[in-house]
C-alpha cells in the first residue's frame, strides 16, 4: 500500500524509501489522531492546529474562565505551546529551556524538571529574543532543541536524558530556537542565525540513539542541500545541476543564510516534509548579487533520505528580510471542481501561497494584508520568462536605492505580515485563521564584513503601522483556495500568537497586550476575551483530560516584537527597528513565562 | 509643647493628643474606612487586614473565577499586597522594588512604571530573599521603600519623584524590606538586617519633604531609644535608666540587632503606633549574655516624637533566633465582662499574646501551636520576679547547651510559629486568622565576629516537621481573648501568605504551592482554592471597582521558606536551615512575579 502510494508520488525514487517507510513511527500517527491530547507542535502533522474537541462552542466559550496556571519560572519571550501525551503536560521556556512535566492527573504537579546547563554566551548571539517553540515527542521520549543547538532525548517518564548530540556550533552563531518534528522516525531539527550568515540545514536524527540519518543544507552543492539536479523540480522544471550555488557570487553561498527555523509539516502519504528556508544573509542586498537559491524557498524533502523532491522560492534576491520560514499547512480541498492536496503558507513577504504539495505547482499567490507594497504581485503565466517570480516596485527596492540609501514605507516590514507564529486551518469551514503584523517600515542597507559569530545584518531598520493607520496587527480569516480575505479583525499591535481552531466554532489567539481571545470561526465575532499575566507570543492548544476539554495559552512577552521589553532596548532602531515600533507595548504588560489553561464552569 | 505632650502621654493620653490629631493626615483617616478601596498596607491603621466588602460570601465563594491577571516582570519572592487608591492599583515588586501604577478602570493598563536604579551588591546582603512588603499612600504620593534603604515620595498621578532619603546603609548590613507606614503626617520606615549586626530602628520622615523628624533606636542609650526613664514601663512599671544599654556586654549593644521589619499598627486616639523588634545578634545566645533589651520587643510610640510609652519584651535573651517583628493587631473587645482596648501579637516564639495596648499590661499569652516545646509557658502572675518572663525548657536552650553543640528537636524553628506573614482580625467573629509554620529545627550556636557588612550569624541550622508529622504548616483561628485555637486547618507547607478576613463570612489566604483558598470564617472549611501561577507569600486583599467586589493576591514563591526555590540553592543547611525543609516545592511550583485578581462571575 504504502509503496504503491510512493510510486505514485514521483515515479521513480519509490522503491528505495519503502524499507524506510514500515519502520515508520505509528504510536505518533495514532495518537494525534486522538482529540484528548496534542502530541505534537501544531497538533497533528499537517500544521493544522485544528482540535475536532466541541466542549467549548460559539455559545458557551463567553462563559470560558481559567482553571488553572503555572509559572514557568523564566522572564523573556515564550513562544509555542505545550504537549499533552497521557495524563502528562510537557512545557518548555525560554533560555535556559527548562521542561516541566506536570501530572495532569495529580494537580498538576511537577512530576519532573529537566534544565540544562547551557553558556549564557548564546544569548547575545540570538536575534530575536531567547525564546524556543517547544519541545516533540515520540516513542517515550521528550525531545527538546536547545538554545546552543544541542539536541537531547528525555526519558518522558523520568525526564532522564537518554541521548543527546549537538546541532550546531553558537561560536558561529548558529543556534536553536525552533520546535523539533518528529516525522516517522527521525527527529528533525533546523536552525537559527541569518543575521550571523549562518547557512541553513534541517538534519534527521534517528529518535532511538540520535544518530544523524542525514542533512539537507539551504544552499550548497547539490550533495549539500540534497538536490537531484534531474529529478528535483522548481515550478515543475528539474532545478538542474548547481541550483544552490549557481545564483551566488563566489563562495557566498557558504553564509548564505536560508535558516530553518519554522514549524514543519508532513504528509505521510506522499513520505514528504515540508518547511521554508530564511533570508540570505546579509540583509544588504548589493552585497549578494543574484536569486540566492535556495534561501526564502518551500522545501519537499522526502523524510526517510532527505532529498528535494521540489522546491519554490518565493522571494528571489530578497531586499527587506523578508524570511520564507513561516509553516506550510497542509490540506485537502477543492479547486475548480477538482480535490487537491494542498499547501498553504503565509509568507513574511505579505503574499499568502497556496501550491499543489505533491508536485509544488503553484495555485495561488495573493495578498493577505492589502497594504502590501513591495510587489504588484506574482506572475501566475505559467509560459512566461518570469512565472512564479513576484513583481518588486522600485519604490519598495532597497537594492535598486542602493547602498546607504533609506527607503521608506515599505510594506510590510522585515518582520513580515506574519512571522513565526503559526495560522490555523480549520477543514470544517476551510478556512485559515492568521496572526498578522501590519506593520511597514523604512530600510537603509548598508556594507557589512563577515566575521564568524558577530552579526552579520547590514542594514538599519525602522518600522510603525502603515501610513494613516494606528493598529499594527490583524487577526485575519482567509480562503486558500481563492486567496481571500473573508473577514479581519483589528489589534492594536502585532498578533504574534499562534492560532486556534476548534470543531466548536471556535478560533482562539492571543495579544501582544496579553488577551486571550475567542472568536466565532465564521464571523470572527469577539466571543470572549481574558487578560494572561504578560503579553503572549505563544500559541493556543487545547486537550482534554477527565472528560473536560481545556485551552491552554502559554503567555511571556518578547520574541521580535517584544525584544524591546524583553531584553530591556531603549533605542528605537535596535531589536532590527522593533524596539520603536512596539514602545507602546510597555503601557499593557511586564515580563514573566506562565501558563493560563481555561475551560467552562 | 513636644514635652508637654510627652508629660501628658503617661498620665491621662487622649485628651492631649485630640491636638495632635488635628495635624493627622484627614485624608488617609476617611480613606482606610472606605471599605471599596485598601489604601493601607494593612488596610487599615488597626492592621486587621478585614474589609466589611460581603458581595463574595460564603455561600457564593465557590463560584468565583479570575477576573484578570498581570505579571510583574520579576522573579523571586512577591511579599505584600498592592494598595488601591481611587481608580488607580498600586503594584509593587520584589528587587528591583519596580512599582506599577494600574488603571483599573481602563483595562487595568499601566498608567505609569517606576523602577528605581539600584546597586545589585545588596542583593547578596538580603538575609531572606530579596522581597519587598509594599507600599504606602498618603497626600497624593506613593511611598517606596527601597531595598537599599533609598526611602521615595512618588507623585501618585505620574509616579515622578518628589522627594527622596536614605535610611539606611547597606555597606553595613543595613537593607530595606519592609513596607512604609504613614501616621498622621509622617512615614514610618524600619530596617531590615539582623543577620549583619544592624542596630535596628525606626524612623519618622515628614511626608511632605522627607525630613527626619525623629528615629527611635531598639537598644542603646536613652536618647537613641527615646526612652523616658521614668515614664516608659514595662509591664507597668518604668523601665530606669539604662535599660537599652545595660543587659548588653560592653558595647555589644551597638550591634545588637533588634530590626524593624514588621507591619506596624497605630490608635489615632492613643497617637500610639506599635512594633516589634526583631532577634539581637548574633544568634549564638553565648557570645551576648543578658537580657539584650529592648531586642524581641513590642514597643508603642508616641508617632509624633518617637517618645516610648510602654515596652513589653517578649523573649529575653533569644536563643532560637525568635525575631519579634511579627505585626500588632489591635482590637476592641470585651474580656471579663470589661470592654478593653487590645493588641494581639503572634510572635515568632510560638506564643500569642494579648495586652492593654493602652497601659501595656499583659492579659494573655498562650502557645497558638501546641508542638511550641521550648518554653513551658509564660509567668503571668504579677508579683513573681519573672513576671512576664517565658519560662526556657532546659532541653530546648542553646545557650545552656553551648557553642557548637547541636541542640535538636527545638518547636519551632526559628523562622518561627508565624514569621512576617500577617494575620487578620475579623470584628465580626471576634476572630484572629493566622498563617502558621508548623516546622522545628535543630540548632547549633558557634561563634562569629562582626565585621561590617558581612553576616553575623553564628548558628548552622535544619529544619523540618514535628515528630511524626508530615505537615509544615496550619492556618488558625485564635480567640485573643483566651488564648485558644478555635479551628485549625492543616497546610503542606508553611502559610506563608497574609490572610484576609471580610464581613462575607469568607477568610481568604494563599499557600506555599499557590493556591488562593477560602474559608468559612466560623469553621473554617475549604470553600474554594485556585492553583495561581507561583507560590503565594503575598497577602490578600480586596476591593470594589465598577460595583464590583474584587479579591487580589501577589505570587511568587520565595521568601524565607522558599529561598532554595528563589535562589536556587541547594545544600540542605543554606538558607538559614530552610532550604532542606521546603526541598519539596519544587514539586508544586516555579518562580515568578505576578498578580491574580478574583471576581464572581
Amino acid at each position: 500500500m504504502m509503496r504503491q502510494l510512493m510510486k505514485a508520488m514521483c515515479l521513480s525514487s519509490v522503491a528505495v524509501f519503502a524499507a524506510g517507510a514500515a519502520s515508520a513511527n505509528e504510536e505518533l500517527a495514532r495518537l494525534q489522531k486522538d482529540a484528548k491530547q496534542w502530541v505534537m507542535p501544531a497538533g497533528d502533522f499537517a500544521n493544522t492546529r485544528f482540535s475536532t474537541l466541541k466542549q467549548i462552542t460559539a455559545e458557551n466559550v463567553g462563559k470560558l474562565q481559567v482553571a488553572w496556571t503555572f509559572s514557568t519560572g523564566v522572564l523573556r519571550g515564550h513562544e509555542g505551546n505545550p504537549l499533552v501525551i497521557g495524563d502528562m503536560m510537557y512545557l518548555h521556556t525560554a533560555f535556559p529551556n527548562i521542561v516541566y512535566a506536570l501530572d495532569l492527573k495529580n494537580e498538576n504537579k511537577i512530576a519532573w524538571k529537566y534544565e540544562p546547563k547551557q553558556d549564557p554566551n548564546v544569548i547575545p548571539v540570538m536575534c530575536c529574543d531567547t525564546v524556543n517553540r517547544g519541545v516533540a515527542y515520540a516513542d517515550g521520549k521528550i525531545f527538546l532543541h536547545q538554545a546552543d543547538t544541542t539536541v537531547v532525548a528525555l526519558d518522558a517518564k523520568s525526564g532522564k536524558v537518554v541521548w543527546s548530540v549537538k546541532n550546531g556550533d553558537p561560536g558561529k552563531g548558529e543556534t536553536g530556537t525552533s520546535a523539533p518534528h518528529v516525522f516517522k522516525d527521525k527527529v528533525i531539527i533546523g536552525i537559527s542565525g541569518g543575521e550571523f550568515g549562518v547557512r541553513g540545514s534541517v538534519t534527521a536524527y534517528d529518535i532511538k540513539d540520535g544518530k544523524r540519518v542525514w542533512r539537507g543544507y539551504s544552499m550548497g552543492p547539490d550533495s549539500d542541500v540534497l538536490i537531484d539536479p534531474a529529478k528535483t523540480t522548481h515550478l515543475g522544471k528539474p532545478v538542474g545541476p548547481t541550483s544552490g550555488t549557481n545564483t551566488w557570487q563566489g563562495e557566498q553561498w557558504k553564509i548564505g543564510g536560508g535558516t530553518t527555523w519554522g514549524w514543519y509539516s508532513f504528509d505521510p502519504e506522499a513520505n514528504l516534509m515540508y518547511y521554508g528556508t530564511g533570508n540570505p544573509s546579509t540583509w544588504n542586498p548589493k552585497q549578494r548579487p543574484g536569486d540566492n537559491r535556495w534561501s526564502m524557498t518551500i522545501f519537499a524533502r522526502d523524510v526517510d533520505t532527505g532529498m528535494t523532491k521540489w522546491v519554490y522560492q518565493m522571494t528571489p534576491h530578497d531586499e527587506w528580510d523578508y524570511d520564507g520560514v513561516n509553516e506550510m499547512i497542509l490540506s485537502d480541498q477543492t479547486i475548480g471542481g477538482q480535490p487537491r492536496k494542498l499547501l498553504t503558507h503565509f509568507d513574511r513577504n505579505g503574499l499568502g501561497y497556496t501550491l499543489d504539495r505533491i508536485t509544488g505547482e503553484l495555485l495561488v499567490a495573493e495578498k493577505y494584508d492589502p497594504k502590501v507594497n513591495w510587489t504588484s504581485g506574482v506572475d501566475m503565466n505559467k509560459n512566461s520568462p518570469t512565472y512564479g517570480r513576484p513583481a518588486v516596485l522600485k519604490e519598495a527596492s532597497t537594492d535598486q536605492a542602493g547602498e546607504d540609501v533609506n527607503v521608506k514605507n515599505i510594506c510590510p516590514a522585515a518582520l513580515g505580515t506574519k512571522d513565526e507564529q503559526p495560522a490555523a486551518y480549520s477543514p470544517e469551514t476551510q478556512l485559515f485563521y492568521v496572526p498578522t503584523n501590519h506593520v511597514c517600515m523604512d530600510y537603509e542597507p548598508f556594507r557589512v564584513r563577515y566575521t564568524a559569530g558577530q552579526p552579520y545584518v547590514g542594514a538599519t531598520l525602522s518600522m510603525y503601522p502603515p501610513q494613516g493607520e494606528t493598529h499594527m496587527g490583524n487577526f485575519i480569516a482567509w480562503d486558500g483556495k481563492t486567496g481571500k480575505i473573508v473577514w479581519s479583525n483589528k489589534e492594536q499591535f502585532s498578533v504574534w500568537s499562534g492560532a486556534l481552531a476548534t470543531s466548536g466554532g471556535v478560533v482562539f489567539y492571543g495579544t501582544l497586550e496579553g488577551y486571550l481571545k475567542a472568536v466565532d470561526a465564521k464571523t470572527g465575532k469577539e466571543l470572549y476575551k481574558f487578560k494572561t499575566p504578560s503579553g503572549i507570543i505563544g500559541n493556543v492548544m487545547t486537550y482534554e483530560q477527565g472528560g473536560k476539554q481545556y485551552v491552554a495559552i502559554l503567555s511571556g512577552v518578547g520574541g521580535w516584537a517584544g525584544i524591546g521589553l524583553a531584553a530591556g532596548l531603549t533605542d528605537p532602531t535596535a531589536g532590527l527597528g522593533a524596539v520603536g515600533g512596539y514602545a507602546a507595548l510597555s503601557n499593557y504588560t511586564a515580563l514573566g513565562g506562565s501558563l493560563t489553561v481555561f475551560s467552562l464552569p
